[in-house]
């Protein structure tokens, strides 16, 4: 490529985003790229022309490093869905213009399902008016519900400080003698998708027996048998940690979340905002059964705890940044980096490419055979499939005793 | 000492109460004492004569490392009080028959303010009737508010854990480019002292702002007020996080959290079970000023998560231990360690001891002059104060992605 490249981020940050963001300026530097910009606030900030120069921020080399080491979006994000093309052809051709004032050939975007929905619209408008320029996109998702690909970046570490705190809580409840059982309930994000829910199962051990109970959203919640499960746990054991999906669903479709007072709302995509089953839960358990009960909710900590990133996450985030670099300099467009496990054990990935229209607005979803008869818990191929990818961290640069991060004041 | 002794641990656990067991350990080995027995759940367990043999868990090299690295109380704690002496001879007497029966010469207890009272009560017991058992308390607690000592073991763990946290939580919040301004309310532990929310104040750094206001419970809390300040910082930022105690109380002598629905209930001593301060005060801004909200809890987390602990707080709580056996072997008694912070540039810290009658019971609160007069912020006094409790850093051992705990089976 003879011109520039931008790259964007966009939807819900994770702990590891901003990595891709190192990956895609690594190689693009490798490969002589001149100005490699940055959206700030993803499309909706390209579209008011905020972009940064990403070597005013990574040029010295400590940058990379602390980038790596940085949560959230460091270029800001947003929630702009591209509009259907018909009737909007001035959006999009605003979109071109401010490519060509840019001189940028390649545009990265890094994000979830409504994010590539916004490459898979800027390519194919590309195509049907014949503009040169490439569109690619960059998988990332707490909830690692992209299709296609193996898995997504920003889910091993968040599945990671799920498993981490989910042991340190169990040791917490653990620790009381009460006369009458302790159940806590802790509620974890993912509005349609288990997988992070599932991953509180990985902090099983020779010493820990993990979560007494697992509920993903894959099936149907049902209040009666989880009063059942609730009371059996209590009659077996002192104190339980039980692991519930934030999106957890009623056979006639509410949100269990939904049974508390407080009005939830929608974000600009419709979808519920969810929070409070938990405390919906815990608050049954104590009617129900009168044990001592605690709901906790990770909230939006489980997607911005880099301090206790999965190594093998940065790492991955860092490759599909890079190897999307590599994409665009062949020539490729209208795809979506993915990561492709050619090996389990030991364990190893690798990057693919693949058609954006096959991955856009679909959502992959844990699949039920990997849930157990009762519903209870997850099975040892979720367990062969999700561990691998909380291996290994890379330590913080801790300043006054803590973490150092990488920020663009004022964005 | 030719005798035995015994510890434990009671109230609510922190990230290092586990290393004041290792210290306790590791001095009465050096000592020659013969068996260190461990309480299991605290006195109310001794009373049942549960007790383990530390050696049992403790003897091979990895032990005390996995020890320092142990969330929560390893032998279990309780919430037991000590009734007052008249009338409840018979308790007393059959606390002393099981040390007479186990030869235990001095017991240890690790605790906060409610555990330094059955230090008291024992260790007027054994002068008021002759008997020769010593009594030594050791301090323990996220809440910082046990007087007398500079600060307890287990603080600087829990505010090097919000710290972290609320940097993160401040890098998630602020990436999104909005177009009205988001407050995040961030409630952290403290009944009646500040001391925990204001560690929300030492994420600070050239790189970030920090909470944008922070409410102790020193301080009367006013709703009005509260609007007022949330509209001025919605006004003047996009994004901001505000931290508010779990304690914080209205004119009328309400908490907050009071305001909301749910039934809070009381623990053993009366004291309110807290919880959706955080909650109640998001849905105010929600509703009064129409901003982007949401609230998050550390909950039991920030009191639990080891993986993050503060070296200075775990080397702090294992010195606090080991002096403790050497107070005992020097005749002392119904004393408690204290902390003395012999020097600040650099800082430095040694132990000493003092009458557990001026500390049981008695509350250390946030100094009102470390509070900003407009009651938004605390003072370059407390970060001076508190920074270096959270400096330093102890790698978790990593087994299989998390981190490995040393666990009693079924306690």
């Amino acid at each position: 490529m003879q011109g520039n490249i931008v790259v964007g981020q966009s939807g819900g940050p994770t702990a590891v985003i901003n990595s891709s963001v190192a990956g895609i300026y690594s190689a693009a530097k490798r490969a002589g790229i001149k100005k490699i910009y940055g959206m700030v606030h993803g499309i909706q900030g390209f579209l008011q022309e905020e972009m940064i120069n990403l070597d005013d921020y990574l040029e010295n080399d400590m940058g990379i490093e602390l980038l790596k080491r940085t949560p959230s979006a460091f270029l800001g994000t947003c929630r702009f869905k591209m509009p259907v093309i018909d009737g909007n052809e001035q959006l999009y051709e605003e979109v071109f213009r401010i490519m060509e004032k840019y001189n940028i050939e390649a545009l990265f975007y890094i994000g979830g399902n409504d994010s590539m929905d916004t490459i898979k619209m800027l390519s194919d408008y590309a195509r049907a008016n014949n503009k040169p320029q490439r569109f690619v996109g960059v998988p990332k998702t707490v909830d690692n519900d992209l299709p296609v690909t193996d898995h997504c970046p920003g889910y091993g570490s968040a599945a990671k400080y799920i498993a981490t705190t989910v042991k340190e809580v169990i040791c917490d409840n653990g620790s009381f003698g009460l006369d009458k059982p302790s159940i806590c309930v802790v509620e974890i994000m993912g509005r349609h998708a288990g997988w992070l829910t599932a991953a509180a199962s990985l902090c099983r051990s020779d010493e820990c027996d993990g979560p007494a109970a697992i509920y993903l959203p894959e099936r149907t919640f049902d209040i009666e048998k989880f009063v059942k499960d609730m009371k059996e746990i209590g009659e077996t054991r002192r104190a339980a940690v039980v692991a519930v999906s934030e999106g957890v669903k009623l056979k006639d479709g509410r949100f269990v979340c939904e049974l508390s007072e407080t009005d939830q709302g929608t974000d600009v995509f419709g979808h519920k905002q969810l929070s409070g089953c938990g405390n919906v839960l815990s608050a049954i358990i104590a009617e129900e059964l009168g044990y001592k009960t605690r709901a906790i909710e990770f909230s939006t900590v489980q997607r911005s705890a880099t301090h206790i990133a999965s190594l093998t996450d940065i790492d991955e985030a860092f490759m599909a940044g890079s190897d999307a670099v590599e994409a665009a300099r062949e020539g490729k467009t209208g795809i979506m980096v993915t990561l492709i496990r050619d090996g389990q054990f030991p364990y190893h990935c690798k990057t693919g490419t693949y058609d954006i229209h096959e991955i856009a607005n679909f959502e992959k979803c844990v699949p039920v055979e990997w849930i157990t008869s009762d519903g209870l818990n997850v099975t040892q191929d979720f367990v062969d499939y999700a561990q691998p990818l909380i291996m290994g961290e890379l330590n913080p640069f801790m300043v006054n005793g803590v973490p150092k991060h990488l920020v663009i004041k004022n964005k």
